[in-house]
């Protein structure tokens, strides 16, 4: 299979979560993340209907294509592929990768989550791009999200080949504890999305990522 | 444009609503309607998971496509092209029209809610293969639905060439008050799903229809 990236891409991976927000519009939230340093960002909506979700996935688009950054969407193959965003990010209750990757083709980027090891080699085999693992931290963004290990995380991390990211709970304080897990990236969403300061956020943990963890 | 369809596949036109049903599970209530003359399905889930979704639109096109019923999904036009549904059905707060035609090609049946007579046109030239309008008698089911009358409804479906479906509270009581509207067919949940005897339901309907409404 052709290389689509450099897993550099998936170093710090904000996922929106508009109910967070400190900034006024997911777009100026996103633009200040992309510029401290995030370099990817998935589109999550789960209140929105349709007509909004794309309408916000095209303007995440518009905005994000121009600084290159790739923009992955929750669940909905259609609306990524109506925006033509980079990617999915399937969970568990969402399309069958199998399905997912039909309808995208193989040239656009299909994340799974998979919080265990035999979940994770599935997800491998069936052809995903990279794998989330969480709730490293615990979390407060998704209430029905499994603890997780970091034992577990690297066990992950140091079996399948593709990028493993870690979510969960991930801010300034915990973040540093996930140097030698093996992973690819962090993706954060309350530790930047709900900061005042949503670039200096972002620096912060791309600078400890860089410096301790990757 | 080439013909996809006899528009008489629209004649009894069922719209699940698995809130409302009789029947044990949603496959055996769409297996009865049928039964009793409905000639198309559109699959309308709110609540479910994609997972869910997916499962019981591949579920039900096996069902159907047995019987030469076509099987409509609401909304999602992911889920329509991964269980290899033979359509959508879009309302205002969807996907937009021109999207959908690009994702799911010419040969699949997209539907349009269109409640006035500007948006009929607009979707009849935007290439919409049929429209709906309602709510023509109130309905339970769809609590943001407005009211529709018969007199919008006859000058939608006299003017445009396509297929003009009523919706919105629908039964055997007020049905024939739909004769000389124009219609192609009438849309019914409440109407087919909630009864005890979905089959007769279905066959009481499809009577009066085609004796004096069609």
């Amino acid at each position: 299979m052709d290389i689509k990236f450099d897993s550099k891409i998936f170093s710090l991976y904000l996922v929106t979560d508009r109910s967070l927000m400190s900034a006024k519009t997911l777009e100026e939230a996103v633009e200040r993340a992309v510029d401290g340093g995030c370099t990817i960002v998935q589109l999550r909506e789960k209140e929105l209907n349709s007509r909004e979700f794309f309408n916000t996935a095209v303007s995440l688009k518009k905005l994000l294509e121009r600084r290159g950054v790739p923009l992955i969407i929750n669940d909905r193959v259609d609306i990524a592929l109506a925006a033509n965003a980079d990617g999915v990010h399937l969970g568990q209750n969402d399309l069958p990768l199998a399905q997912a990757r039909r309808l995208l083709g193989r040239e656009r980027i299909i994340g799974v989550t998979a919080p265990t090891l035999s979940l994770a080699i599935e997800a491998e085999s069936g052809g995903a791009d990279y794998i989330g693992v969480g709730a490293i931290f615990g979390t407060t963004t998704k209430s029905n999200a499994k603890k997780n290990s970091i034992e577990n995380l690297g066990e992950i991390a140091h079996t399948v080949k593709i990028p493993v990211i870690a979510i969960g709970g991930i801010n300034s304080t915990n973040i540093s504890l996930l140097a030698g897990s093996g992973i690819s990236g962090a993706a954060v969403v309350s530790g930047i999305i709900a900061k005042d300061n949503i670039t200096d956020a972002s620096k912060e943990l791309l600078d400890i990522l860089r410096s301790e963890v990757l």
